[in-house]
């Protein structure tokens, strides 16, 4: 019989028990127990836990740990709070996670490109105004992230007729993509896209990359949508850029605190949608899964999944 | 040279200038001139009239008039003025037109897929409250119409992993869709339908044929788009599924009168999204090449395009 896996979440998180139940049921032959229900011998013999944005004081407790496996594909917060640190991190790569992010992307570029944040406020004042109709193919959707995610929306946005471009850290080649890499060629991409959406990981590069500066290279008009993390964007730099009309409309699923206050003026700025952090919900049961295959495979070979490099947080 | 081509719009319509520009310049070597402005040997001469919702009387000095080509999709108004009558009526069949509705299909059956309607009324009241989601695989499409725009509509929502099922007054048979057919089975696709998406043409038969009990059929919770015509909805049924909850919300495009009058009970419904008649937009330019390109065959080979049949009404 193997080691206990440990099992960490973070303190108060409401999902902990779903997730143990899910993780539990995809691992039949493994022994699964949160961190703060083990024992002393059974601390001492963990070498791989399971981690849901976990306290780095609870994984310090587990002295011969080799390697920790996040349920979430994010891990910019445990990247942050682990600091330097010899421990190898596994993300959640989930490629149903993907179609479903893809998805998210398909639906709020088609929401902007056909008009429906102006339809809603023509309906509020009663108002039958057909706007002038744009096909996608005179529309230019930016992506920011050419990763797993990335690449799937780019998949289906170019389905729906869309002129695609995207950017990325790493130059990648995409069918049909006209592809930018590094920070010398993000203006080139903002300069062409109507609607620039935004799927980077948070890192210390990431932080307030979209400033002032960048938000004025989009070409007037043009529409955001982000679905990465909050800090991505200079939230003043936005509300400027919205308030002045030189971006027409964004849509906002993630902020730099979440829940977002009450007080916040995003909820009642005319030119933004807010969502609560839904565009790409993580699936506990397929998630569960895959956790279980890359620990089957780990216990059958001693090999890991690819790790989060420390170097770029991802 | 060949006889002139008459153009008749209905009195009054704005646009009838820039349609008869887009006629010329895609017909360099036809005359087409309005009906109004024609002398008596050119309208004694006319055998073909392209034509936008025309007035009978129009048609009528017209003495030689072999066949008219409606530069719309949509002929119902067309078909119940003119009545009994041998002349040959074209309608404008656009393979963009069905590429621009089966598009707006997906945008706003994601708009509903993806709790848009709920989002934006959360957004109202500053409130932070993920919804649950569900995969389109576990959701199923309902199409009423299975024409050009729905077999369209049907490629893309099954690409987008929808469950998707038909009716058409015919039986059809389309790879991956479920397909029912004629009266006695129509029940069988509404208790089946999470998103019921109406692209019917309006003839005498499909004129009310969503009334209270086929609304009733829809399972608790369903959502209605209508993008054919309004008369199709039994609107007062409508409202009483709306309101009783029966009906989660609907996404209305198309009215009895048009534009949809300020008083109207639709543009204050919370689960009514109101859009002024815009899901596909006749592309002028395309709409002109196709109308050229069947009177040139016509006049190489005195072969008509497929006509409307009188006794269905498309």
């Amino acid at each position: 019989m193997s080691e206990p896996i440990a099992f960490v979440p973070r303190a108060g998180f409401e999902q902990a028990d779903a997730w143990l139940g899910a993780l539990r049921q995809a691992m039949p032959g493994e022994t699964i127990v949160p961190v703060g229900a083990m024992g002393e011998a059974q601390r001492r013999a963990v070498k791989v836990a399971i981690v849901a944005n976990p306290d780095p004081q609870d994984l310090g407790a587990l002295p011969g740990l080799c390697w920790i496996h996040s349920v979430w594909a994010g891990v910019e917060r445990l990247v942050a709070d682990l600091g330097e640190t010899d421990l190898k991190i596994v993300r959640l790569v989930d490629p149903q996670l993907a179609t479903t992010m893809a998805e998210a992307v398909l639906a709020w570029t088609l929401y902007l490109h056909r008009d429906m944040p102006a339809y809603a406020r023509q309906q509020r004042d009663a108002l039958w105004h057909p706007l002038p109709y744009r096909r996608p193919g005179a529309r230019t959707v930016g992506l920011l992230g050419l990763g797993a995610l990335g690449e799937a929306a780019a998949a289906v946005l170019r389905a729906a007729g869309f002129q695609v471009r995207g950017w990325s850290r790493q130059r990648k080649a995409i069918e049909g993509v006209e592809c930018f890499a590094g920070v010398q060629e993000l203006d080139l991409l903002l300069e062409r896209s109507d609607i620039l959406v935004c799927l980077l990981p948070l890192t210390p590069q990431t932080t307030g990359v979209l400033d002032a500066a960048r938000l004025a290279r989009l070409p007037r008009g043009a529409q955001l949508i982000n679905f990465a993390r909050g800090p991505i964007v200079v939230e003043a730099a936005l509300k400027d850029a919205l308030d002045a009309g030189h971006l027409r409309h964004a849509v906002l699923d993630v902020f730099k605190r979440e829940p977002l206050s009450a007080d916040a003026w995003e909820w009642r700025h005319p030119a933004v949608t807010v969502l609560p952090h839904i565009s790409a919900p993580t699936d506990r049961e397929t998630a569960a899964q895959i956790v279980a295959g890359n620990i089957r495979r780990w216990r059958a070979s001693g090999v890991l999944p690819p790790t989060v490099d420390a170097r770029t947080g991802y």
